[in-house]
């Protein structure tokens, strides 16, 4: 049966590029935001959900972070890694050197600002809600205009290419966690996302709780807090460590863990991503 | 002589009441984004900068962060913390059940979600650059408009106030860094912040380094990680822990740090913020 795939949409965005390569033959479906994506895969309203997690450069996406603290029934099953390599596209017709307006997503702007400063110095910069809107928007505007987005965008809609990898660090990728109501089996190849907090603050609290993972040799691949929204300085602390949680040395040491803390979740055991599975 | 302190602008907005608490008879400028307010106090043109850095429900602002790890000749000399509380405002003559569109930066619209659902279900959101910047979109809006803005915004615009403490949650605290060219002599009630890496993984890097804090029974405020621009996967951590660099224990486990790690810097040490100082 065709799984039913969730994405953080509209279609054209790294999202669903993600989503596509995760999931080419699921009925794939755009959802406008994060959370929406979360609540229809707890709901049962979808098999799975595409959201973005990490990028290289920006770092945690922390809507996704609160979502998988906060919403229960929902677990990390997969993961799917993309390098960003963004695309500048205008109207068939529209000459690179009469381009007035570039729009994108803020982010995307902004790791391509050397090369739009370079050689678009008379081009004003305008935000968009998402790489994909860039499009409409710049179909939309009465001046020439110009938008950077995703490979796939250029697939969707009918636009010259004129220029492509045009991102000043090369060294950009983004992962995104595919949602589902119950994590994946062990596959020898595994990660393991966890969150906990404490109710009271002690000296030594979090090194004994990484003192888990370290008197059994598993490596720890991430460690990241999210405020509990409760007080300024309370923290809910997000680790990855390799391994699943059903190998015995993995599963020691989140028992070892669950007796140290007040709040204990594992938010899903998952194969890690090689890019030869694309 | 008075002392030039730059804040991330524009004026009205809470990073400039956060500036005035901390140095009401400074000379305030405002500067466009937190990376000049950063690369003015290291160049001397400015002899502090006011910049957030923290918020309860947000989180970590990871521009601040990241400005902190890479900017040389930067130092926190003091924070700064202060409640949100968002007050609406409209023209005068503008009765509220006319308004039609409410303008704000987009944190501060979905921190007010519910009220506006529930007192203006059919007005429209609008995002500003920030919450002054509200106050003038509201000013040219053509439909009767209203903005979300900080209390010092009223004491700069001649509007309405509609109502104040309009936040869904109550806990809502920013916290903001002093930055300057060095950081602030002990006081006996301080707090040091650190950012180191590693350049290879092994399993208990972490555990060993967080160890000298531990034995030294020196509490950890915050642990975050930010990107190392290089890798997906390669993290530069950020620790906050209670004491000042300059005091016995604190100075040889941060010596201790030091030797356990490949890239290793103090951020500052500086007085924690009490509210009576204001």
């Amino acid at each position: 049966m065709t799984e039913r795939i969730g994405y953080l949409g509209p279609a054209g965005t790294y999202t669903e590029q993600a989503a596509l390569l995760y999931a080419a033959d699921g009925a794939l479906l755009p959802y406008p935001t994060i959370n929406a994506v979360g609540a229809a895969v707890a709901g049962g309203e979808l098999d799975a959900g595409v959201v973005p997690i990490e990028n290289s450069l920006e770092g945690s996406v922390t809507f996704t972070l609160d979502l998988l603290i906060s919403q229960s029934g929902l677990s990390i099953r997969n993961e799917v890694v993309i390098p960003i390599n963004h695309y500048l596209v205008a109207p068939h017709g529209v000459a690179a050197d009469t381009i007035r307006v570039i729009y994108s997503h803020p982010q995307a702007l902004a790791q391509c600002r050397s090369y739009l400063e370079t050689r678009f110095p008379n081009a004003q910069s305008e935000a968009s809600l998402s790489t994909a809107a860039a499009v409409s928007d710049m179909q939309a505007s009465t001046l020439p205009a110009a938008a950077i987005c995703p490979q796939r965008a250029t697939e969707i809609y009918d636009v010259a290419v004129l220029d492509r990898g045009i991102q000043d660090n090369s060294v950009n990728q983004t992962r995104f966690a595919v949602l589902a109501r119950n994590d994946h089996r062990p596959t020898g190849h595994d990660r393991t996302s966890i969150c906990f907090s404490f109710t009271v603050d002690r000296p030594g609290n979090l090194y004994h709780c990484i003192g888990e993972f370290a008197e059994r040799n598993i490596n720890l691949v991430k460690i990241e807090s999210r405020p509990t929204k409760q007080a300024l300085g309370r923290y809910i602390f997000l680790i990855d460590c390799q391994g699943h949680r059903e190998e015995p040395t993995v599963a020691a040491a989140l028992d070892g863990l669950r007796q140290r803390v007040d709040m204990f979740k594992v938010l899903g055991s998952y194969p890690l991503w090689e890019p030869a599975n694309g």
